[in-house]
């Protein structure tokens, strides 16, 4: 491990193929985990903890094909419990497939409250230590770095101050290398934990000691940084902090603050900025929405807005960067809004690759273009897509793929009651006339309901002549509705996302009908799409 | 304020109105605004930040409807800067538009890190103090009570402490009733934040301290609690947390923390049950995704997974839960086998008039259907009409007023270029068949856009049966996409809220055809109105 060898060292454990899992909606095949090590070990974390190889197939396989991986910086760890409170270590299942898995470093969970030994296990509270001793002692004998993950710990220091402590003494006698602090209800405050730390350092001098934390209070990474304060030497944690339910403390956070604002070392010198790529790959991977918000790594999180502070950023980003976004490989955003000014319209000019001087006449007639669009209801922070092609309007730069000449869209529902018997879902039909190079293509569709037959009409038309849309396609539709006074008559605001499978981008259309704005904003995303294949 | 009296009293702050609306894509009209400081001050916050008079029309229009409110516990907030350098208090827009405000309080930001005041106000130093003092001081001659909103305070602090200092004792000079340490970049650790605070403290005692914090650093609820137990007796931040970048602190963890974990009182005595409600109601009206993960109020934070850990649960919740969800007004879950919602059934039904026992049979059928419906999309969160219509159905009270036959909607674009002049806008077309007592009655009507003629078309059916339909309006109608997935073709859920001058009601529908479950939503709201009158 390189840099400086003046700072001190946190060792990064990384959770998200086991614990991550834990979280509703977050699934991962073993070709994904795989994918997953490989970049966690580029970005350089110390450990990767690849699954429990006694709960279920799907981890025991992950193990069975580690070997394709080509690890450089991370130990590969199995995660189990304690021995089953009937057997012995050598015919425990469990223990068995720990070995099976073949790692060098397990980590070993064990009860540590008592009230949890005795409601859930219900097992007598000094056979749970013996559980905990003869399964560490046992793998420890084959050459196993255990680490001990103590379930509910700070509870149980609440509770039964004496038997928890205990439980972490049978680990240590066990021949446990680390004792690892599980907050398992994510309830804890951080002071209760830096005092808990630092009485663990007491009581056992001489082990190291992880931290493991969960959010359910809004507080796991003040919590990690506090035990790491307090002398932690290992945090865990999972990549966005993915996990049950409010999750895990998110390492994204946790490795930023270790290495820019506490001086301490947490990966291999330059990676830091790959944080916000494998922070992004991971939701891709697992098909998770984007979290723009996310600290450090979101879309958002070096975003400015308004003029003024955008021209003070432009100066000096201090101001109001906490860090720089290179440091962690994220971007800042200039969010183009009506309070931007001329600052953010030129910093994204430029970024389309055009040479604007800070005087140009343009910005002035692209900042009223803007204005008089925000006007009537248009927005553009989600919307680049549709931003960038106004700029080319403005400039006279724009080219024209296709016209539209009518559409009309026509859509029947018939009630259950008319004949008695159980009618079909609504029917929508659409018929779209466009004009392409003086040719007119006219074309109907169905589909499920009148903007997805719209859609599809509009695609069927230009297809012939545009067959690189067949790869695009919309990745999210949504509707928002202006002015609220007025009912169903109010304008509607239509925002889409599209995608083939290289980019995604955002437009957006507004009428007082909602076909109408759909067909503003999927017109601009094909016109969008065709422009930057015809450029890149 | 009721409550055990020997509790220390937190304040809290909320900016959701102003702070808030930073955030990207986070948009709240006036009458939106109007709602959400009603429903805080239901939560019983002690202040309400409504808005920044002097920068925009919307805010100014905001304080000018404030006396539509009933007020029973907060107090209305206008926010604005320090006067202009150029200018004196007196004839200063900004200060004329606070004091125009008509509010008792009034919240002043001013720099407090010297490079701000250099490089973005690019006034000297000495003047930034005055004119921190003149604009704290002028207000107070008015009778206002000014709250110092201290910008960059820690940052500051770090680069030049005197000067930082300094100007807390400007605005303390003016007559400022409480400094409000903020961390404007969201970087600091709690560890500085509790330093600070007690600095502060020492610095200038006997006065109040407040604390506004970013989440950048993912710390915003640490650093804020962090201030809290260093003496500061006010916290500001949003519902949700929502606000520029990765937003501001988020009110909701830090009420149940204060409260739950921490010995004080920060809402009246009973209040915190109305937390989950508060915080799910701001997301919908703002028209946001529902995020689940969010600790205290998300669907998944006291969601349980796995039968071993259900039925530890179920002998003992504190087992697996931090704190008890009722206590914040939210749901156990049980991802399985699910058991939940029979109380919050029971609740509803008896804020109906319902006289159902705890275990009534019918209990069970409800949230069957409830669970049923959610499963195809509907939320009742803010459908509450729809809601007493489905516990009707299941109890066979419903009354049918009226039955679809068939609808058909018809919608026509034509291009400007077709005949080389300006076309018209699309032109929508409805035509509706329903049956009432048995007759059928077959109508037509045009409409701004499809949902609006199909509206249209319903009541122009109904009203020769139902004329009492001609009091009711639309006053709201938002659409939102459920699964983003498919593009159009995903389901959509359009959500209604109508009004009768009397009162104000919100309906559901869902449909992968928005005109399908727009003509649902619609029909329950009429349904609803006539059950209503009937009953009333």
């Amino acid at each position: 491990m390189a840099g400086n060898p003046d700072k001190r060292v946190v060792e990064i454990y990384d959770t998200t193929l086991r614990d991550g899992t834990q979280a509703a909606g977050f699934v991962l095949s073993v070709d994904d985990k795989l994918k997953v090590a490989q970049r966690l070990d580029h970005l350089g974390v110390h450990y990767i903890e690849g699954g429990w190889p006694g709960s279920n197939p799907r981890d025991k396989q992950f193990f069975a094909r580690a070997g394709e991986l080509r690890l450089k910086t991370a130990k590969l760890v199995a995660f189990g419990s304690t021995h089953h409170a009937n057997r012995r270590p050598e015919n425990d299942q469990n223990l068995a497939d720990l070995l099976g898995a073949g790692t060098d470093v397990v980590t070993m969970v064990g009860k540590t409250w008592d009230r949890h030994v005795t409601i859930q296990l219900g097992v007598p509270l000094e056979r749970n230590l013996a559980m905990i001793a003869d399964s560490v002692a046992y793998l420890s004998r084959h050459h196993i770095q255990v680490f001990f993950d103590a379930e509910h710990f700070f509870d149980g220091l609440k509770h039964n101050r004496e038997y928890t402590l205990a439980c972490l003494k049978a680990a240590a006698e066990g021949g446990a290398k680390c004792l690892v602090l599980c907050d398992t209800n994510g309830g804890s405050l951080p002071g209760q934990v830096a005092e808990a730390t630092r009485l663990v350092r007491q009581t056992l001098p001489g082990l190291a000691v992880g931290v493991h934390t969960h959010n359910d209070a809004e507080l796991a990474v003040a919590n990690s940084l506090a035990a790491v304060e307090a002398g932690a030497s290992q945090v865990q944690g999972t990549i966005n902090g993915v996990g049950e339910r409010c999750g895990n403390a998110n390492l994204c956070s946790i490795v930023a603050a270790l290495e820019l604002k506490m001086g301490l070392r947490a990966l291999p010198e330059g990676r830091l900025p790959l944080l916000t790529d494998t922070a992004r790959f991971v939701l891709e991977l697992a098909n998770q929405q984007p979290r723009p918000f996310a600290p450090y790594v979101g879309r958002a999180a070096f975003g400015h807005k308004g003029g003024l502070h955008i021209s003070a950023v432009e100066k000096d980003p201090a101001l109001y960067e906490h860090v720089s976004p290179e440091a962690v490989g994220n971007d800042r955003r200039y969010l183009i809004s009506d309070l931007a000014g001329k600052a953010a319209i030129l910093r994204k000019a430029r970024d389309m690759g055009l040479d604007l001087a800070d005087n140009d006449p343009a910005l002035g007639r692209m900042l009223e273009e803007l204005k008089a669009q925000e006007n009537k209801g248009y927005v553009y922070e989600a919307a680049e897509a549709s931003f960038e092609l106004l700029i080319n309007r403005v400039l006279g730069r724009e080219k024209t793929y296709f016209q539209l000449m009518d559409f009309r869209v026509h859509t029947h529902k018939e009630a259950n009651n008319i004949l008695g018997c159980k009618a079909p879902g609504p029917v929508s039909e659409a018929t779209v006339m466009v004009l392409v190079d003086g040719r007119v293509r006219h074309t109907a569709a169905v589909g499920n309901g009148p903007v997805n037959a719209l859609d599809r009409a509009m695609r069927k038309a230009l297809l012939g002549f545009y067959p690189q849309l067949a790869e695009m396609q919309l990745v999210d539709y949504k509707v928002r509705v202006l002015s609220s006074a007025d009912g169903t008559a109010a304008r509607v605001r239509v925002l889409i996302e599209s995608s083939d499978g290289r980019s995604r981008w955002g437009t957006v259309g507004v009428s007082f009908d909602v076909l109408e704005a759909s067909w503003q904003a999927l017109s601009e995303s094909i016109q969008y799409k065709l422009q930057q294949d015809e450029t890149s």
